[in-house]
Protein backbone atom coordinates (compact mmCIF):
# COMPACT_ATOMS: atom_id res chain seq x y z
CA UNK A 1 0.00 0.00 0.00
CA UNK A 2 1.67 3.09 -1.21
CA UNK A 3 0.03 5.74 1.01
CA UNK A 4 1.45 3.57 4.04
CA UNK A 5 4.99 2.74 2.90
CA UNK A 6 5.36 6.36 2.35
CA UNK A 7 4.28 7.58 5.63
CA UNK A 8 7.13 5.05 6.84
CA UNK A 9 9.92 6.54 4.95
CA UNK A 10 8.60 9.92 5.62
CA UNK A 11 8.06 9.61 9.37
CA UNK A 12 9.66 6.19 10.79
CA UNK A 13 12.49 5.75 12.58
CA UNK A 14 15.04 3.07 12.83
CA UNK A 15 16.27 2.16 16.39
CA UNK A 16 18.95 -0.16 17.33
CA UNK A 17 18.01 -4.02 16.98
CA UNK A 18 16.27 -3.21 13.90
CA UNK A 19 13.07 -1.53 15.52
CA UNK A 20 11.09 0.84 13.31
CA UNK A 21 9.56 3.44 15.03
CA UNK A 22 5.95 4.59 13.30
CA UNK A 23 4.61 5.80 16.77
CA UNK A 24 3.47 9.20 15.38
CA UNK A 25 0.85 7.59 12.97
CA UNK A 26 -0.05 4.22 13.91
CA UNK A 27 0.35 2.99 17.47
CA UNK A 28 0.79 5.65 20.04
CA UNK A 29 -0.59 8.85 18.11
CA UNK A 30 -3.15 7.24 15.46
CA UNK A 31 -4.42 8.72 12.37
CA UNK A 32 -7.36 7.56 11.55
CA UNK A 33 -8.03 8.83 8.13
CA UNK A 34 -4.98 6.41 7.24
CA UNK A 35 -6.75 3.46 9.56
CA UNK A 36 -9.62 3.71 6.88
CA UNK A 37 -7.66 3.59 3.96
CA UNK A 38 -5.82 0.68 5.14
CA UNK A 39 -9.60 -1.06 6.16
CA UNK A 40 -10.81 -0.44 2.70
CA UNK A 41 -7.56 -2.22 1.50
CA UNK A 42 -8.33 -5.10 3.16
CA UNK A 43 -12.04 -5.15 2.52
CA UNK A 44 -11.03 -5.35 -1.27
CA UNK A 45 -8.61 -8.25 -0.49
CA UNK A 46 -10.69 -10.20 1.57
CA UNK A 47 -13.76 -9.98 -0.31
CA UNK A 48 -16.17 -12.59 -0.66
CA UNK A 49 -14.42 -14.04 2.90
CA UNK A 50 -17.69 -14.59 5.17
CA UNK A 51 -15.97 -12.67 8.12
CA UNK A 52 -18.12 -12.13 11.12
CA UNK A 53 -15.72 -10.81 13.46
CA UNK A 54 -11.93 -9.59 13.75
CA UNK A 55 -9.99 -9.99 16.47
CA UNK A 56 -7.39 -7.96 17.72
CA UNK A 57 -4.65 -7.46 20.33
CA UNK A 58 -4.17 -4.91 22.74
CA UNK A 59 -3.52 -2.54 22.81
CA UNK A 60 -2.08 -1.37 19.25
CA UNK A 61 -4.23 -3.34 17.36
CA UNK A 62 -7.42 -1.89 18.54
CA UNK A 63 -7.62 1.09 17.28
CA UNK A 64 -6.71 -0.02 13.73
CA UNK A 65 -9.27 -3.30 14.23
CA UNK A 66 -12.65 -0.76 15.19
CA UNK A 67 -11.78 1.91 12.19
CA UNK A 68 -11.18 -1.12 9.84
CA UNK A 69 -14.43 -3.20 11.07
CA UNK A 70 -16.55 0.03 9.42
CA UNK A 71 -15.67 -1.88 6.36
CA UNK A 72 -16.78 -4.93 7.02
CA UNK A 73 -20.56 -4.54 7.64
CA UNK A 74 -19.33 -3.29 11.10
CA UNK A 75 -18.65 -6.54 12.64
CA UNK A 76 -17.91 -6.77 15.96
CA UNK A 77 -14.01 -6.27 17.33
CA UNK A 78 -12.33 -8.42 20.39
CA UNK A 79 -8.90 -7.72 21.69
CA UNK A 80 -7.04 -10.53 23.56
CA UNK A 81 -6.24 -8.91 26.92
CA UNK A 82 -2.57 -9.29 28.18
CA UNK A 83 -3.06 -10.86 31.51
CA UNK A 84 -0.97 -10.48 34.54
CA UNK A 85 -1.53 -13.78 35.47
CA UNK A 86 -3.28 -17.19 34.10
CA UNK A 87 -6.24 -17.27 34.79
CA UNK A 88 -7.90 -20.86 35.42
CA UNK A 89 -11.19 -20.08 35.91
CA UNK A 90 -12.59 -21.62 32.76
CA UNK A 91 -14.18 -18.70 31.63
CA UNK A 92 -11.48 -17.82 29.44
CA UNK A 93 -9.41 -18.67 26.71
CA UNK A 94 -5.94 -18.51 27.33
CA UNK A 95 -2.29 -18.85 26.37
CA UNK A 96 1.00 -17.72 26.26
CA UNK A 97 3.30 -15.51 23.78
CA UNK A 98 6.62 -15.32 24.15
CA UNK A 99 8.24 -11.53 23.82
CA UNK A 100 11.90 -11.63 22.40
CA UNK A 101 12.01 -7.75 24.01
CA UNK A 102 11.26 -8.69 27.18
CA UNK A 103 12.81 -12.29 27.04
CA UNK A 104 9.65 -13.40 28.61
CA UNK A 105 6.30 -15.01 28.19
CA UNK A 106 3.18 -12.94 29.11
CA UNK A 107 -0.32 -14.79 29.23
CA UNK A 108 -2.87 -13.47 26.91
CA UNK A 109 -6.63 -14.07 27.31
CA UNK A 110 -10.24 -13.69 25.63
CA UNK A 111 -13.85 -14.70 26.72
CA UNK A 112 -15.18 -17.64 25.80
CA UNK A 113 -18.48 -15.64 25.49
CA UNK A 114 -17.09 -13.54 22.28
CA UNK A 115 -15.19 -16.46 20.16
CA UNK A 116 -16.81 -19.52 19.01
CA UNK A 117 -16.88 -22.36 16.60
CA UNK A 118 -19.58 -19.99 14.45
CA UNK A 119 -17.31 -17.50 14.33
CA UNK A 120 -15.37 -16.28 11.03
CA UNK A 121 -12.41 -14.69 12.49
CA UNK A 122 -10.06 -11.87 10.88
CA UNK A 123 -7.19 -11.04 12.67
CA UNK A 124 -5.82 -7.52 12.60
CA UNK A 125 -2.61 -5.97 14.42
CA UNK A 126 -0.40 -3.32 13.71
CA UNK A 127 3.16 -5.33 13.44
CA UNK A 128 3.97 -8.53 12.49
CA UNK A 129 7.94 -9.47 13.07
CA UNK A 130 8.70 -12.90 14.26
CA UNK A 131 4.78 -13.86 14.10
CA UNK A 132 4.81 -15.03 18.20
CA UNK A 133 2.01 -12.67 19.16
CA UNK A 134 -0.20 -13.88 15.89
CA UNK A 135 0.30 -17.30 16.79
CA UNK A 136 -0.90 -16.68 20.53
CA UNK A 137 -4.19 -15.14 18.89
CA UNK A 138 -4.26 -18.12 16.56
CA UNK A 139 -3.98 -20.50 19.47
CA UNK A 140 -7.07 -18.86 20.92
CA UNK A 141 -9.39 -19.32 17.79
CA UNK A 142 -7.84 -22.68 17.72
CA UNK A 143 -8.97 -23.59 21.21
CA UNK A 144 -12.58 -21.38 20.39
CA UNK A 145 -12.90 -24.17 17.03
CA UNK A 146 -13.66 -20.74 15.27
CA UNK A 147 -12.46 -20.43 11.21
CA UNK A 148 -9.74 -18.19 10.47
CA UNK A 149 -10.34 -16.72 7.36
CA UNK A 150 -7.13 -14.18 7.05
CA UNK A 151 -5.04 -12.21 8.69
CA UNK A 152 -4.41 -8.42 7.61
CA UNK A 153 -1.06 -6.63 9.08
CA UNK A 154 -0.11 -3.09 8.86
CA UNK A 155 3.49 -3.78 9.01
CA UNK A 156 5.30 -6.76 8.35
CA UNK A 157 9.14 -7.24 9.18
CA UNK A 158 9.59 -9.64 6.12
CA UNK A 159 13.04 -10.89 6.81
CA UNK A 160 11.96 -11.55 10.45
CA UNK A 161 10.16 -15.16 8.40
CA UNK A 162 6.94 -14.81 11.16
CA UNK A 163 4.16 -14.00 8.11
CA UNK A 164 5.76 -16.31 4.97
CA UNK A 165 5.67 -18.92 7.83
CA UNK A 166 2.12 -18.21 8.16
CA UNK A 167 1.82 -18.37 4.44
CA UNK A 168 3.13 -21.65 4.24
CA UNK A 169 0.86 -23.09 6.66
CA UNK A 170 -2.06 -21.80 4.15
CA UNK A 171 -3.09 -18.58 5.91
CA UNK A 172 -3.73 -15.63 3.81
CA UNK A 173 -1.67 -12.93 5.40
CA UNK A 174 -2.30 -9.45 4.00
CA UNK A 175 0.62 -6.89 5.16
CA UNK A 176 -0.12 -3.65 3.43
CA UNK A 177 3.52 -2.54 3.83
CA UNK A 178 6.50 -5.72 3.98
CA UNK A 179 9.70 -4.50 5.09
CA UNK A 180 12.09 -7.00 3.47
CA UNK A 181 15.48 -5.39 4.48
CA UNK A 182 16.82 -1.89 6.44
CA UNK A 183 19.94 -1.31 5.34
CA UNK A 184 23.10 -0.29 7.37
CA UNK A 185 22.24 2.97 6.50
CA UNK A 186 18.81 2.92 7.63
CA UNK A 187 16.80 2.75 4.44
CA UNK A 188 14.17 0.50 4.09
CA UNK A 189 13.99 -2.07 1.21
CA UNK A 190 10.32 -2.83 0.73
CA UNK A 191 8.88 -6.09 -0.72
CA UNK A 192 6.11 -5.54 -3.52
CA UNK B 1 -28.07 8.23 25.45
CA UNK B 2 -31.03 6.25 25.21
CA UNK B 3 -29.44 3.62 23.34
CA UNK B 4 -26.66 3.39 25.31
CA UNK B 5 -28.82 3.13 28.29
CA UNK B 6 -30.74 -0.01 26.46
CA UNK B 7 -27.22 -1.26 25.91
CA UNK B 8 -26.20 -1.14 29.58
CA UNK B 9 -29.49 -2.97 30.49
CA UNK B 10 -29.29 -5.47 28.90
CA UNK B 11 -26.53 -6.67 28.73
CA UNK B 12 -24.48 -5.19 31.28
CA UNK B 13 -24.04 -7.20 34.78
CA UNK B 14 -23.25 -5.99 38.18
CA UNK B 15 -20.64 -7.26 40.15
CA UNK B 16 -19.65 -7.09 43.77
CA UNK B 17 -18.11 -3.87 44.74
CA UNK B 18 -20.33 -1.83 42.43
CA UNK B 19 -18.77 -2.98 38.93
CA UNK B 20 -21.10 -2.41 35.89
CA UNK B 21 -19.40 -4.85 33.51
CA UNK B 22 -19.84 -4.17 29.87
CA UNK B 23 -17.62 -5.96 28.19
CA UNK B 24 -20.26 -7.50 25.56
CA UNK B 25 -20.45 -4.08 23.45
CA UNK B 26 -17.56 -1.57 25.00
CA UNK B 27 -14.67 -2.89 26.47
CA UNK B 28 -13.46 -6.78 25.41
CA UNK B 29 -15.75 -6.86 22.30
CA UNK B 30 -16.73 -3.53 20.94
CA UNK B 31 -19.97 -2.63 19.54
CA UNK B 32 -18.08 -0.29 16.23
CA UNK B 33 -21.85 0.77 14.96
CA UNK B 34 -22.17 1.97 19.01
CA UNK B 35 -19.05 3.56 18.70
CA UNK B 36 -19.74 5.64 16.26
CA UNK B 37 -23.46 6.22 17.28
CA UNK B 38 -21.50 7.58 20.31
CA UNK B 39 -19.18 10.19 18.45
CA UNK B 40 -21.99 12.00 16.40
CA UNK B 41 -23.05 12.41 20.09
CA UNK B 42 -20.13 13.88 21.46
CA UNK B 43 -19.32 15.73 18.32
CA UNK B 44 -22.83 17.46 18.61
CA UNK B 45 -22.24 18.12 22.17
CA UNK B 46 -19.01 19.59 21.45
CA UNK B 47 -19.62 21.52 18.44
CA UNK B 48 -17.81 24.84 17.78
CA UNK B 49 -15.27 23.74 20.03
CA UNK B 50 -12.03 23.82 18.32
CA UNK B 51 -10.96 20.54 18.90
CA UNK B 52 -7.76 19.64 16.98
CA UNK B 53 -6.81 16.12 18.90
CA UNK B 54 -8.09 13.27 20.79
CA UNK B 55 -6.56 11.94 23.74
CA UNK B 56 -7.29 8.54 25.28
CA UNK B 57 -5.63 5.81 27.82
CA UNK B 58 -4.96 2.44 27.07
CA UNK B 59 -6.61 -0.03 26.59
CA UNK B 60 -10.54 0.61 26.35
CA UNK B 61 -10.54 4.02 25.50
CA UNK B 62 -8.45 3.51 21.99
CA UNK B 63 -11.25 1.73 20.30
CA UNK B 64 -14.01 4.59 20.87
CA UNK B 65 -11.85 7.94 20.42
CA UNK B 66 -10.42 5.90 17.13
CA UNK B 67 -13.82 5.83 15.64
CA UNK B 68 -15.21 9.01 17.26
CA UNK B 69 -12.27 11.25 15.87
CA UNK B 70 -14.03 10.39 12.25
CA UNK B 71 -17.05 12.91 13.78
CA UNK B 72 -14.28 15.58 14.46
CA UNK B 73 -12.76 15.88 10.66
CA UNK B 74 -10.82 13.01 11.66
CA UNK B 75 -8.25 14.63 13.87
CA UNK B 76 -5.59 12.54 15.50
CA UNK B 77 -5.97 10.43 18.50
CA UNK B 78 -2.88 9.53 20.70
CA UNK B 79 -3.56 7.05 23.42
CA UNK B 80 -1.50 7.70 26.80
CA UNK B 81 0.72 4.13 28.06
CA UNK B 82 0.65 2.49 31.01
CA UNK B 83 3.70 2.12 32.02
CA UNK B 84 6.22 -0.63 34.02
CA UNK B 85 8.10 1.75 35.35
CA UNK B 86 8.26 5.85 35.20
CA UNK B 87 11.03 7.07 32.49
CA UNK B 88 13.24 9.50 33.19
CA UNK B 89 15.15 10.64 29.49
CA UNK B 90 12.57 13.74 28.86
CA UNK B 91 10.95 12.85 25.78
CA UNK B 92 7.97 12.14 27.70
CA UNK B 93 5.44 13.74 29.89
CA UNK B 94 4.74 11.16 32.80
CA UNK B 95 2.29 10.96 36.01
CA UNK B 96 0.96 8.11 38.49
CA UNK B 97 -2.67 7.58 38.62
CA UNK B 98 -4.02 5.25 41.69
CA UNK B 99 -6.10 2.72 40.94
CA UNK B 100 -8.47 1.32 43.68
CA UNK B 101 -8.66 -2.21 42.65
CA UNK B 102 -5.40 -2.60 42.55
CA UNK B 103 -4.52 -0.96 45.82
CA UNK B 104 -1.58 1.00 44.25
CA UNK B 105 -0.23 3.32 41.93
CA UNK B 106 0.57 3.48 37.96
CA UNK B 107 2.44 5.57 35.85
CA UNK B 108 1.09 6.75 32.69
CA UNK B 109 3.02 8.03 30.06
CA UNK B 110 2.82 10.08 26.94
CA UNK B 111 5.31 11.30 23.98
CA UNK B 112 6.23 14.62 24.14
CA UNK B 113 6.43 14.96 20.52
CA UNK B 114 2.36 14.32 20.55
CA UNK B 115 0.97 17.02 22.85
CA UNK B 116 2.30 20.93 23.32
CA UNK B 117 0.63 24.47 23.81
CA UNK B 118 -1.15 24.55 20.19
CA UNK B 119 -3.81 21.24 21.41
CA UNK B 120 -6.93 21.51 21.69
CA UNK B 121 -7.93 18.75 23.30
CA UNK B 122 -11.22 16.30 23.81
CA UNK B 123 -10.47 13.82 26.13
CA UNK B 124 -11.99 10.29 25.81
CA UNK B 125 -12.53 7.40 28.16
CA UNK B 126 -15.19 4.24 28.16
CA UNK B 127 -15.30 4.86 32.12
CA UNK B 128 -15.15 7.19 34.97
CA UNK B 129 -15.88 6.48 38.28
CA UNK B 130 -13.68 8.41 40.68
CA UNK B 131 -12.43 9.96 37.78
CA UNK B 132 -8.29 9.25 38.88
CA UNK B 133 -7.54 8.04 35.47
CA UNK B 134 -8.88 11.20 34.15
CA UNK B 135 -6.97 13.21 36.72
CA UNK B 136 -3.49 11.70 35.37
CA UNK B 137 -4.90 12.48 31.83
CA UNK B 138 -5.49 15.81 32.60
CA UNK B 139 -2.02 16.40 34.35
CA UNK B 140 -0.62 15.51 31.23
CA UNK B 141 -2.34 18.07 29.63
CA UNK B 142 -1.20 20.44 32.13
CA UNK B 143 2.66 19.16 31.59
CA UNK B 144 1.84 20.08 27.98
CA UNK B 145 0.08 23.38 27.85
CA UNK B 146 -2.17 21.82 26.08
CA UNK B 147 -5.95 23.08 25.78
CA UNK B 148 -8.63 21.01 27.09
CA UNK B 149 -11.62 21.62 25.33
CA UNK B 150 -14.03 18.61 26.71
CA UNK B 151 -14.55 15.39 28.17
CA UNK B 152 -16.67 12.39 26.21
CA UNK B 153 -16.97 9.49 28.87
CA UNK B 154 -19.43 6.42 27.96
CA UNK B 155 -20.81 5.53 30.90
CA UNK B 156 -20.14 7.42 34.17
CA UNK B 157 -20.50 6.18 37.68
CA UNK B 158 -22.35 9.37 39.09
CA UNK B 159 -22.64 8.13 42.80
CA UNK B 160 -18.72 7.69 42.53
CA UNK B 161 -18.12 11.78 42.19
CA UNK B 162 -15.57 12.04 39.86
CA UNK B 163 -17.61 13.40 36.94
CA UNK B 164 -19.56 16.13 38.96
CA UNK B 165 -16.09 16.99 41.00
CA UNK B 166 -14.59 17.90 37.73
CA UNK B 167 -18.03 19.74 36.78
CA UNK B 168 -17.69 21.31 39.71
CA UNK B 169 -14.03 22.75 38.47
CA UNK B 170 -15.33 23.49 35.32
CA UNK B 171 -15.13 20.95 32.58
CA UNK B 172 -17.28 20.35 30.28
CA UNK B 173 -17.81 16.79 31.09
CA UNK B 174 -20.11 14.97 28.68
CA UNK B 175 -21.29 11.42 29.93
CA UNK B 176 -23.56 9.59 27.71
CA UNK B 177 -25.12 7.12 30.28
CA UNK B 178 -24.60 8.53 34.00
CA UNK B 179 -25.24 5.78 36.98
CA UNK B 180 -26.29 7.31 39.76
CA UNK B 181 -26.97 4.64 42.04
CA UNK B 182 -26.89 0.64 41.49
CA UNK B 183 -30.11 -0.39 43.86
CA UNK B 184 -29.46 -3.90 46.27
CA UNK B 185 -31.75 -5.88 43.24
CA UNK B 186 -29.41 -4.93 40.52
CA UNK B 187 -31.64 -2.07 38.88
CA UNK B 188 -29.82 0.44 37.77
CA UNK B 189 -30.88 4.20 38.32
CA UNK B 190 -29.95 6.54 35.32
CA UNK B 191 -28.89 10.45 35.85
CA UNK B 192 -31.49 12.72 33.23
Amino acid sequence: MQELEDRIVAEGTVRPGEVVKVDSFLNHQCDVTLFDHMGAEWAAHFAGRPVNKILTIEASGIGIACVAARHFDDVPVVFAKKAQSINLDGDQYCTSVYSYTKQQAYPIILSKRFLGPSDHVLIIDDFMANGKAMQGLLELCEEAHAHVEGIGIAIEKGFQGGGDALRDEGYDVDSLAIIDEIRDDGTLVFRH
